[in-house]
């Protein structure tokens, strides 16, 4: 039979890297084109000792129906982590566990927007918001992305002329896809101009723990003495992905709208996995853990630029990130980025366009995303290297 | 700050059986009023052994991101199953993991409903899945339950004055709250009905193997030859109800969009108990399993049930459960259920309003839902012979 599906989901389609994934299987093929977090950055038996313990001692607990906010232990831990870390959390404010980043950027949005009302993102950024967006037939404008983030003469324009935007989101640090972090000055900015034309902020900080270079930058939600600033963290990119488990740290009034959206959605996240993240801040030193997840991507990525410069000719142009997993790369005007990426397929290389990260869909693109996370040292060099061989044939 | 919320979720609030939950600390109180699963239905052992073989054979997969439409082979082994107990699935079906049960019901609302569309339930239902629709501003229309199951003509006068009716919600089998069936009768007539004015169901079925009386009636779905059912499920009340892990099977082409729409919402379901899931269905023999627990929730069901017969006067009405979780009691006009539920918390018995299930949140009640799975046989007696005196004291 025929389905009329609503008006926020007729249009929308499995993203694009997704359909990529389903070509990764073939043998020798070469992926940049994952977000996943190196399966080697995982504390497997520290988690699976946690595990046992949980098992043995607390087993009906852990699988039995459990509170919306989360695993009261995990919000405290995690209220104070990223109050010591990223200076996130004042006294109105309340933390809870989310399924994931994911869930946390999604019900911000449906309790504050109804359709038609706009968000406002960077553009290029970060798919799964994007669509989270336009599933609740949110209206989706771009601002473009600089160097040092957001253009904010362009972001000032925008909410002159949007009277119905309600939300910016923002991935200031470690941008995905870009790499980049978003200046001080420009954070403080975006701050006052979220209140001059009272928008919301979502700042969404996946990767913010995973800083191996430079210096850190104060989070947005650091400076938010009035609570109108959305804080989005996870466990993903530092303790596992598959578990999602995530957190949101907002204004307690927005908090308690959240979680009653939450609850129409899966009742509560995983009640054994907040355990585990709990057992885990306890009994061992989540620091130290961290260092070595950033000594690791630091590596690779380095081993990724190295790579770039060596094999890509000087009319390629890329950032060098300090964080996070990712790398974007423009391609020069003439060189058409679906012929590029199409060539680099034939040759069992896999990147992400930049058209998939666009606000406007039908907007083109001179870029692509490298992920440095989860390839192999060697299968840096190799890829990096067609992938250079195969420009310089284009240009 | 003052936050706009979205018009969808301004006027929601936390559930009144969430809020009970806050009392139950009390030390003597006594709970007729959750919906859990009794603790010693969990195969603790059997998990923790899966476990454990998982962290040491699998670890990289359980914690790494994972696909949106769940773990291939519990995707099989569900499909085998529900197939095999409920005749669910044809060749234009398809089976997805969600997590839990709850997230089955939002997303097929999400992909088919827009704001102001109109969902068909019975009246009284499942609080969790009339929020859901609310907080996707739905607007929702109750029919009137009878002992047999929906009011057939009300249901067909509803669908003929209501030609925005998209959805039509049931829970043909061990209804939440009243714990009774749809008749087989009811549903032949159902289902032709939804044809007839072109509305999809969505039949919920997280009870369906906890039958302990009487015969198995077909499920809707085993009867929809085109894929207008939307069938829902979870293990919930048979492994665990902590881990939220469900699953829904539905036509293909509606699938593929609620896949879409779960991507935004939490990626994917946690993989690691989806491996727990598929790893027990093959070691284990689940139709053993779930025999125990319907054993114990027979045992527990009867001794609710003798202590009513025991206690109450005659002008409180219940029906005879032969499967699920809970029973429905009515009281007579002239009692005050609010004054009634009152007293009983003053003597630390909780049960929930049926208030609390009714599709018009301002419509009044004559009854209140009692859970026999987590209480006590002592405190089943002493409960029910407590909340037997009120009503004699307010007759």
């Amino acid at each position: 039979m025929e389905f009329q599906f609503s008006d926020k989901l007729r249009e929308m389609k499995p993203s694009a890297i997704r359909e990529i994934f389903k070509s990764l299987g073939t043998p020798g093929a070469i992926s940049f084109a994952g977000g996943n977090p190196a399966p080697e950055s995982f504390p497997v038996d520290a988690i699976a000792e946690i595990s046992a313990d949980i098992f043995k001692n607390n087993a009906a607990a852990a699988l039995q129906y459990s509170t919306t906010e989360g695993y009261p232990k995990l919000r405290e831990l995690v209220a104070d982590r990223i109050k010591t870390k990223f200076s996130v959390g004042r006294d109105f404010d309340s933390t809870i566990i989310t399924s994931g980043g994911q869930q946390g950027i999604e019900l911000a949005c449906k309790v504050l927007c109804n359709e038609g009302d706009t968000v406002i993102a960077e553009n290029p950024s970060f798919i799964g918001a994007l669509n989270a967006f336009r599933s609740l037939g949110a209206n989706l404008v771009g601002v473009d992305m600089e160097e040092d983030g957001i253009n904010l003469a362009a972001l000032e324009e925008t909410l002159k002329n949007t009277p119905n935007a309600k939300l910016l989101y923002l991935i200031p640090t470690f941008h995905n896809p870009c790499g980049t972090c978003m200046s001080y000055e420009k954070r403080v900015a975006v701050l006052a101009l979220a209140k001059k034309y009272d928008v919301i902020i979502i700042e969404d900080n996946p990767y913010g723990e995973l800083r191996f270079a430079g210096e850190e930058i104060p989070t947005i939600k650091s400076m938010d003495d009035e609570g109108r600033v959305v804080y989005c963290g996870s466990f993903s990119k530092i303790l596992s992905a598959g578990m999602r488990v995530g957190f949101l740290c907002a204004h307690e009034d927005l908090v308690a709208k959240i979680v009653v959206a939450k609850q129409v959605e899966d009742v509560h996240t995983n009640i054994f996995f907040q355990m585990i993240c709990a057992e885990f801040m306890t009994r061992y030193n989540m620091d130290e853990h961290v260092e070595t997840i950033r000594a690791l991507y630091r590596r690779k990525a380095n081993r990724m630029l190295d790579a770039l410069d060596r094999e890509m000719p000087d009319c390629v142009k890329y950032a060098r990130p300090e964080g996070g997993l990712f790398l974007w790369c423009t391609l020069p005007d003439h060189i058409d980025v679906s012929d590029f990426i199409n060539r680099a397929k034939e040759q069992l290389v896999f990147v992400v366009t930049g058209k998939a990260f666009n606000c406007d869909e039908n907007a083109g693109t001179h870029s692509f995303r490298l992920n440095y996370s989860m390839p192999s040292d060697e299968n840096i060099d190799k890829g990096i290297r067609i992938l250079g061989d195969i420009i310089r044939d284009m240009m």
